[in-house]
């Protein structure tokens, strides 16, 4: 017999586009249980908490809801508040008022480390609460599960942008010669990766693929960039924001420390990196090129998210709860895969403690030995996430015979 | 009885996600015409005729054609070379030796500009070529043409960025209070414009436009942000990258004159509007925000063109053909609007004489007195281009009551 009482659903960290059919998930999986007498959500993650904030997501319309799983970004608004100790007896009062029992936390580690320490104080205290988490970050660097949802959408925007991108470059060869595309990934490089995923034939962008996994050697990116350029005319670079020289010193306050202040761009997620490898090219060759520096944009762009993903979010909602009807506490949804291709994946758990701990590099072998690019095993990895691409076509190098020359 | 020979077409300038479509319904056209015994494609925009550079379209297989209509950019490559008077000889000698005599060009004003001096070279020197120009260009800043193929496309990129780049900040204010979207457009200001489509409910992103038909000035810009983050807690700001301040002077350049050399920004379209307003705003508020640059990204976006766009391009591009075989020179396919809603609009000609000149300004009753925003008028204008953008749906404001409170 599950545990009678309410359930509390929080967004915490930066949004996703598939994060509200999580959300929607949670909430349908608590309106069909007889158990679940209420489904509260946090203003605002667990600040909101804290001010006793919460919507009810009982009183919500089913047209509401199914126009959430078209929404992307956070319905509940999401905030960064890291939850003290201290404050960890006022959400127990507040969950004891409420006769909250399940408390599911969409998130990524620091969220998994939240649902962690209130439920072991709840624990403590005596009182029975479930707490599962649902994981959730576009930078897949979470530990536990095959990938996180969030992730396949944000990497299809990334190949989308560098394939069309590429595209626009290579037939401009004759004008620009290169291309730096920025993404976000601070401490690991899965979205700078899932951007091979745009080549479709030889030659295509992206050439080369820098990774916060690896250090950034500048002299070392200046010869790879003029040894693609010699042979092809121009030159696709992706770069993660996260990237460090050798010495350890972000790439993206290099040379820009007088322009810009450490903190705006700090906290901004190092916005310069592009800017950065755009110069050295720039002043290296003395060809023209462009960067692009998307930011946030590839984390809220619903019209490319990718079906699994949106499925695989909802259903991760969805576990939370019936994990939580069943009795299981201190746990987050994962998924594992089975197949690579066809792609087949399954719904398992992981402790949280386990999840609870530093952000998720890329393996070892998933970079090359030249540290410029991907392997083959990354790309199994990739593929069946970021879905099948647009095929774009070309003229055949069919040419009239000249009559003057 | 129409002329007979070959035709020649070529792509000029920047790309669009619809230029494609021009090329493909010229060569349809042509194919599906006794008079014309073949068709030639410009390798490389001008520069390919004077190196005798063209493909053989006649030569590409149907599904080859099809495949052209999905993928964006310029298949015949471009080039930015401009046709200097003395190279023109050298031009009709080559159009002689193929017997060319439909000359194609898919391009801007500049574009316009040498099939306008080609044609009028043959006509002084008795050999009959029917010039005819096609509209293309992602700024819309040609005269002549109620818009340009290729604009609807940039501009429902644009608009879908700010829509779901504001969905974000919204939800995510209680961290960061400002987001920077920087467009492309250097002399006009129709794409920045176009992000107001993106509005659906009071308040929505953007919340200030700036274009660069008005001088753009720093304080009355920070006045009005610091207004509305007062109001609703954050806010969406989108900028033209060819602003100039009240002296006349690139905003891009005002203040990161020492870190960037003015070639490297001026080259690719002044890139920094969007990074000096973002460091305005967070040097007065001492708010976190961040800024996007997206450069030429939404110029390449086929899976975002607008249906109409691509309709209209693929049109534009038979109509040149079918204009040609009727005897007619030296003008441009234009755009003519019928009806706003529902959208309806007709083929029609312009003399290229008055497309090649300087660059299409919005009128000046499509922007607001203050200067930072658009008005109806220009909504009516851009909301069937652009498109129904994805609705979003909200969480209705039904709180739980609180307890401890």
């Amino acid at each position: 017999m599950a545990l009678k009482g309410k359930a509390l659903v929080g967004q915490s960290g930066g949004p996703t586009s598939v994060i509200n059919s999580s959300l929607v998930g949670v909430i349908e999986a608590c309106l069909a249980s007889e158990e679940i007498d209420g489904v509260y959500g946090m203003n605002g993650g667990i600040a909101g908490v804290l001010e006793e904030r919460f919507f009810d997501l009982q009183a919500q319309s089913q047209s509401v809801l199914d126009g959430l799983r078209k929404t992307p970004s956070s319905a509940l608004t999401s905030s960064r508040h890291k939850l003290q100790d201290e404050e960890i007896p006022k959400v127990i009062e507040i969950l004891k008022a409420h006769n909250i029992r399940y408390f599911f936390l969409i998130g990524g580690n620091d969220t998994m480390d939240t649902i962690h320490r209130v439920e072991a104080a709840c624990q403590k205290d005596g009182y029975d609460l479930k707490g599962i988490g649902i994981p959730k970050t576009v930078d897949n660097d979470l530990f536990g599960t095959d990938h996180t949802p969030g992730f396949p959408s944000a990497a299809r925007y990334n190949a989308l942008s560098v394939k069309q991108g590429g595209q626009l470059a290579r037939d401009m060869r004759q004008v620009d010669q290169f291309v730096v595309f920025q993404t976000i990934g601070r401490d690991a490089g899965w979205l700078a990766a899932a951007t091979a995923c745009a080549r479709q034939n030889e030659d295509d962008a992206p050439h080369l693929i820098y990774c916060p996994e690896r250090r950034f050697n500048r002299e070392k990116m200046l010869e790879d960039v003029k040894r693609t350029i010699d042979r092809i005319g121009w030159v696709s670079v992706v770069v993660s924001e996260g990237l460090l020289d050798p010495d350890g010193n972000p790439v993206s306050a290099s040379t820009t420390h007088d322009a810009f202040s450490n903190t705006e761009f700090g906290a901004m997620g190092g916005a310069s990196v592009g800017i950065e490898v755009h110069k050295m090219i720039s002043e290296a060759t003395g060809l023209r090129g462009e960067f692009q520096v998307i930011e946030s944009l590839n984390m809220s762009a619903i019209d490319r998210a990718v079906p699994l993903d949106l499925e695989e979010a909802y259903d991760c909602g969805r576990e939370a709860v019936k994990l939580g009807l069943e009795g299981k506490s201190g746990c987050m949804v994962s998924i594992e895969r089975v197949a690579d291709e066809p792609y087949q994946s399954r719904l398992t758990t992981v402790p949280l403690s386990e999840t609870a701990i530093r952000a998720k590099a890329m393996p070892e072998d998933f970079i090359n030995n030249d540290g410029n690019d991907i392997t083959s095993s990354a790309m199994t990895y990739l593929k069946p996430l970021v879905g099948e691409l647009p095929p774009f076509e070309r003229l055949r190098p069919i040419f009239v015979e000249p009559i003057l020359k």
